[in-house]
């Protein structure tokens, strides 16, 4: 009888893939010492019981292993690289099924010395006796119990410790996508468009969030994904974060799904789209939807290497501001409004991020690592201050594109109670639009060398044909 | 416009339900501190981006606050409840929407004192001058870090100093289901019958066990619950915790499915069912399929208040060796081949365990402690050891019944190598069922006065009602 393995999923890139991401790192930071730190399982109540087991994004991009409590070491200067991890013994194997060894697995992405976890301490322990170890912050806290039992430190300054070399290191690196990671997420992102294509159809009276959520993440997992984060499925887009409820969808709401799942190597899908419950948008609704989807159009249009992604936040932001002007719902001088930063009424966060393992990607580094750099700071104006991306394109980024309107009530009572941008804002207008919600609508970008494309095929966005997809499916 | 809380869910039991376990703990440990940590959300791949969220479920126990970062003292000597959390600021309010405070929150579940998070390590500093902390232990490294940063201990010393005098009290407690725990889990078993039924319509060539697992996990969150543990569906059930795979089933394969739903309130459904493939057991099939029903049966037939669960488990293993003797498989006198522990060959676990908020409830707390007590110490046999129940049963347990029968190659290779249970075993005819794979049938039993039976309606067991859903579903 064949033994299917119970983990180890073997999916990986071939090799070489793998290799050489560690001989550039190896370039990018000679004669260091590097620990990376693979995640455990995390238990859901008890120890014995866990979630759904997700590996570490660095040690996935670097070692492409997909299984718990691996470690490894890559001693930059000999080039040496050492996997940590332990063997199954045959009464695991009962629970298990026969699992391939740990040398078996380091084989596959290229690395030929396999030690047992209990070597780790020690050997980094050697290192540490006259050179620094190197090691990018963790998440978890399971992972910064083991860094810091691994180097003797209390858990508390494990993240003072980290390594800034190396992250800027990795941020160069993962920031540009090569071929086998574009080809990886572009012949994934059908399930995406699934998932959102299914939520658009059951947009009808009577079916409540959770049920269209469940049926949602149930796309995501017959294709084997994990969503890439929690699905945003809500009547209420302008709870920026909101989770499905019980509420049940009446005719004349907007339902935004905002939703995306992993693909087998756990590169992440990104999109969000909002749909008239019932198949017709008012023309309130309509108005505000095709600013929105002009500004995301303007987005798609403008990107191309050597541009700063915060401009492409302002270009957006500016084409709300036209928008909700020629409502009324906005005033005065435009270029006025985008610099005083009024549009974040609107649109507290900023108009994208990158994507790749991780759907903020890289973010566990650090924000600012990923969306800044010495050519431009991070503003301090409110929603400015959201946008995680705002440094200069390069091709093969992937970032998303989703602007959005929302009108939410506390945040306009405050600014009005405040008098913030009321040379901008009509605040009397405005009430009128004060039981709207919210409308996002994202897409994910490749940048190419002459300008950027929407990866995989766009899911449906035009209104008329949102429209024509909820009626079809409930005639 | 009404705001829908993105957390906080506020399903619970009526506010008495938990003053009252309050005051019974206060009973049972008089004089002392209690302090209970709440779970905080679990990073996916980095802090922002979380698993769904869990609540640790002795809190849930004691407090039924569905939501992270909450903390509660109690002092038993003058009945003090006190819950530390943090109110939402507004800016929080733009991506979570409006949540109710803290205090509103704790009123709901009887408690009128409530303190901001940063005023309990000084709290418990004062008191841990002169009277002990009491604790249960923690399964996450985050909760331990907390813990650990509260009491001022090193994080590895934190699970050492637990206290038993509450262990035991909690266990004494959460053993014994109250009515509307019972209820609470009784009105939602129909989820994991229509995820056990759904699963056996698609147990048809072609399916792929990802492909049904992830209709199953739909069916257990489109009722609004997380799956109450990682769903098993495989067709090789000889691995006892095989994770679904992309493997298509063929007729003539037994797809083994164990799987189960966390209802509103978090109390675990656990069910297994086996089906032939295509609709029809073969006669091998169906004679082993009915040795694994007639030990289920003859636990369920012979539960009842003041039997020890060691003794069902015995029942049932005594049922698989009379069974295995009668098709050849085993042979020599049953009671000594059950009292030798031959019969661990075919089933290397338990015959159940105690069923709750935890899908083996209170496990965090130590099996021993609620599986075995100063009447019934753990077996160090092979198979009988790993039964986690086998105390006394009390009116108003929860316990499972999942008997099994597997056919793990590399177990009998071990066995017949070594000469373990040559007596009792006819391995010759074992060979012919080498490729066999295995099935398990388990159902969740509660104990009444009287003695005991299925919660919920019972999902189909009898071979010809399986079959015949299989066989009208592919019609």
């Amino acid at each position: 009888m064949s033994v299917t393995p119970a983990y180890n999923k073997l999916n990986m890139f071939s090799k070489e893939v793998y290799q050489q991401r560690r001989q550039r790192l190896c370039e990018l930071l000679p004669d260091s010492f590097l620990l990376f730190v693979g995640n455990a399982e995390e238990p859901f109540n008890y120890a014995g019981n866990t979630y759904s087991f997700r590996q570490d994004s660095t040690f996935l991009y670097l070692f492409g292993i997909d299984s718990p409590n691996y470690t490894a070491t890559i001693d930059t200067a000999t080039g040496n690289v050492t996997i940590y991890a332990d063997d199954v013994t045959l009464d695991d194997t009962i629970w298990t099924g026969e699992l391939p060894s740990v040398a078996v697995v380091a084989s596959l992405v290229g690395v030929a010395t396999t030690k047992p976890s209990s070597a780790l301490a020690e050997d980094v322990k050697c290192v540490m006796k006259y050179r620094r170890v190197h090691y990018v912050p963790a998440s978890r806290a399971s992972s910064v119990q083991k860094i810091a039992s691994i180097l003797g430190l209390q858990t508390a300054a494990v993240n003072e410790y980290v390594s800034e070399p190396l992250i800027k290191s990795l941020v160069s690196m993962r920031s540009v996508k090569e071929q086998c990671e574009i080809d990886e997420l572009e012949n994934y992102m059908h399930v995406g468009y699934d998932m959102h294509v299914s939520a658009m159809k059951m947009a009808r009276e009577g079916n409540s969030e959770q049920v269209i959520r469940s049926v949602i993440d149930y796309m995501s997992l017959r294709n084997g994904g994990h969503v890439s984060f929690p699905t945003i499925c809500t009547v209420h887009g302008e709870i920026l974060h909101n989770s499905p409820t019980t509420q049940v969808l009446k005719n004349g709401d907007l339902l935004l799904v905002d939703a995306g799942s992993e693909s087998p190597l756990h590169y992440a899908t990104d999109n969000t789209r909002t749909t008239p419950v019932g198949g017709h948008f008012s023309q309130q609704q309509r108005e505000i939807y095709n600013i929105v989807l002009n500004a995301n159009n303007a987005v798609a249009a403008a990107v191309r290497p050597g541009v700063f992604y915060r401009d492409m936040h302002l270009l957006a932001m500016r084409t709300i501001v036209d928008g909700l002007s020629q409502l009324g719902i906005m005033k005065g001088n435009i270029d006025d409004a985008v610099a005083n930063g009024a549009y974040a009424l609107f649109c507290p966060h900023g108009v994208g991020h990158m994507l790749g393992l991780d759907v903020h990607d890289m973010e566990g580094y650090g924000e600012n690592y990923v969306g800044y750099d010495e050519e431009v700071q991070r503003s301090t104006q409110f929603g400015f201050s959201a946008l995680r991306m705002a440094r200069r394109l390069q091709a093969g980024f992937i970032v998303t594109d989703e602007p959005g309107i929302y009108f939410i009530p506390a945040l306009i009572d405050k600014w009005q109670a405040e008098g913030i941008c009321k040379d901008f804002i009509n605040y009397e207008k405005l009430h009128t639009y004060r039981n709207f919600g919210g409308i996002r609508l994202e897409d994910d970008l490749l940048i190419t060398p002459n300008g950027g494309r929407v990866l995989g095929q766009r899911i449906p966005i035009n209104p008329n044909e949102v429209e024509s997809i909820v009626c079809n499916a409930n005639k």
